[in-house]
């Protein structure tokens, strides 16, 4: 016996009720009215139950319900899905589309039972999954890494662009309505330039972590003018000399350089912090790296919160230690109230993990999921799987 | 008989009494104390008197100051020079240096009396002097053109990056502590993306105008991964065939294309419009226009708020015409208000004009001025001469 569900997701409940704030209308956004099945009884052979713990979007989502023998259960709401619904809903599921948000342990692997192949995340981290317990289970893990690179580095370049600028007091002038109190004046709101010009023909860019993200914001900053790139890595990684080589001749840039973050601190004038969380790179920009920066430094972090000392880099904007910070990410996410230290300083640019929101990256990394999550069921080669041979 | 008044800029200053807005320690802003000397006697053969109409920063000033024969008369506060001081200063003098808010008419001139040679300007543009009275004196006029081409190419490409991503949305949900009521979620906050992806590879940038600030943002785009540039300048003029062929190859784009306005709106993924203000593009950008530009399409001026009709523009993005839009100009500006519609518009971006706002630029603007002035005085070369041979 089957139980048809259909559950709708509209447009409005992408604005959570708890707040009141207004998110205007999305032309083109991806979100569309999705009816789910829900099977009670998957026991009919040859035929795969599918949880699904968030809408994936119009062009996952038909390709997921195109796929022939597959039963989908989808959370019904825009919102992250309960632990509650997931427990009720995973026995005797082949597949389970997770976010990372969802937190996919030993309890879930096992009332999941035996039946599941595959937990396919859209995420690039796949810290939220007990890995070990999946691995023993014979299960596959499918990820989202590369398709965001992009959308992380256009990024990272706006927030650049963002804090020097003094773009957060400018847009903030104009919308309190207080431009008429201050007209064009030779130096007002000036901040250091990202680009080179004939009389500051030198500017040094700085990588906390050198990945494939750092290297496409490096290649974006090449026309900017930039003349030197520093970078540090895991120390115990022999440096590629030759790729370093390589990366100066193909961009003209007068040197690539790895260097200890001491001295990347010292040297460069905009710094990106593009380099994984984790233990080894926790508080790895505190007080002391803060304050070897330049005055006129610029600090850019669209990798993970813990990188970054919260307290130390308020105190460094607002003593002037350096000049200004963007940030896509902030340790404690999403806590970060307006009694934050950093929402409270001027040249602090925050804005709430959006690096790799776009409607292309998106719908690619949502497409990826249902690709690694197709071909975990029904064989074939999965687009991006997590290696787990370390764990059995 | 001389008598020398000394006056203090001090950087408190530079916050006009009547706001309430906070602008934030600046570090290295070069506004400085400068001691102005005036002189009431200018009679002693060999010296110039040169009135100074704002102070112009350290470098210039400095260089000024230490260039033998100019006695320096120097507004002594930190905000637009009153007119009547002007009037009171200028006679007898044999240099003037205005900004663009400085009024340079035929009662100014005359006030200045036969003894002026040159007047220079720390513009672009030079609306504010009247060409044809300052021919017929047999004056010199200096300006300070392309130094802020890469300053404003910066700003368009965050201004496209800004529109595009929705951060006047994304960094007022920080701002206003509304993180927590927006965790991560599929495609919340999702834009268009300015770089292309393997899912996603055609990307159309238009340029209303293609001077050199359109061809150094242009630049800035390559490595985004754009595709085709379109772009539309004076019909008048023809199209530059090999220079497009040229930039094609080079930036390895599959097309250069001059068009009309039409098909630059209909095409174009992002346009930026950086063209001259006055008669010839007033209001091209209006109702007909953004109503064939793509719904996810960007719109960006960082040129003179003259080009865009601020109602049509309003209603675009109320209507979901367009995607976004980034303004670094508006039209009636400062005069922009709480009540302008283009403030209420969450998806526009507004900048109070800052597009060559930077340290570098503004002081390499001064130092132009000063070494206009100074050779326009004691003779040698103009770096910037305005072209008067037309107005005599």
């Amino acid at each position: 016996m089957r139980t048809v569900v259909g559950v709708a997701l509209s447009r409005k409940t992408a604005r959570p009720p708890t707040s009141t704030f207004r998110i205007p209308f999305q032309p083109s956004l991806p979100l569309h009215n999705w009816s789910a099945r829900r099977f009670t009884d998957m026991s009919q052979s040859g035929r795969h139950k599918v949880v699904v713990c968030r809408d994936l979007g119009p062009d996952a989502m038909s390709l997921l319900k195109a796929t022939p023998k597959l039963d989908l259960v989808v959370w019904p709401h825009d919102r992250g899905c309960d632990r509650t619904w997931l427990l009720d809903n995973v026995p005797g599921s082949t597949g389970l589309v997770v976010m990372l948000t969802d937190k996919v342990d030993s309890e879930i692997l096992g009332r999941a039972g035996p039946s599941l192949k595959i937990v396919s995340t859209m995420s690039v981290g796949y810290e939220h999954i007990d890995l070990k317990a999946a691995a023993q289970s014979g299960l596959k893990v499918g990820y989202t890494p590369d398709v965001l690179t992009d959308a992380v580095a256009d990024l990272s370049v706006m927030l650049a662009l963002m804090a020097s600028r003094n773009i957060g007091i400018a847009t903030a002038l104009a919308r309190e309505g207080q431009w008429p109190n201050h007209p064009w004046s030779p130096f007002t709101l000036c901040g250091p330039q990202l680009s080179t010009i004939a009389s500051s023909p030198t500017r040094k860019v700085g990588f906390v972590g050198f990945g494939r993200i750092a290297q496409a914001t490096l290649a974006r900053l090449v026309p900017f003018g930039i003349t030197h790139c520093l970078y540090s890595s895991n120390p115990s990684s022999p440096t590629n000399h030759e790729r370093d080589a390589e990366l100066a001749r193909a961009y003209k840039l007068q040197s690539v350089t790895k260097v200890d973050v001491d001295e990347l601190a010292r040297e460069s004038d905009f710094i990106f912090v593009l380099a994984p969380g984790g233990r080894d790179t926790y508080h790895i920009i505190n007080e002391k790296f803060l304050k070897q920066m330049k005055r006129t430094g610029i600090l850019v972090n669209a990798s993970r919160g813990t990188l970054v000392d919260s307290d130390a880099l308020a105190k460094a904007l607002r003593e002037g230690w350096i000049w200004g910070a963007g940030l896509d990410v902030v340790e404690g996410e999403p806590s970060v109230t307006i009694d934050h230290p950093l929402v409270k300083e001027p040249r602090c640019i925050i804005i709430p993990h959006v690096g790799s929101a776009t409607l292309e990256t998106r719908t690619a990394m949502a497409v990826r999921v249902a690709q690694n999550l197709i071909a975990g069921i029904l064989g074939g080669s999965m687009p991006a799987q997590v290696d787990l041979s370390g764990y059995r």
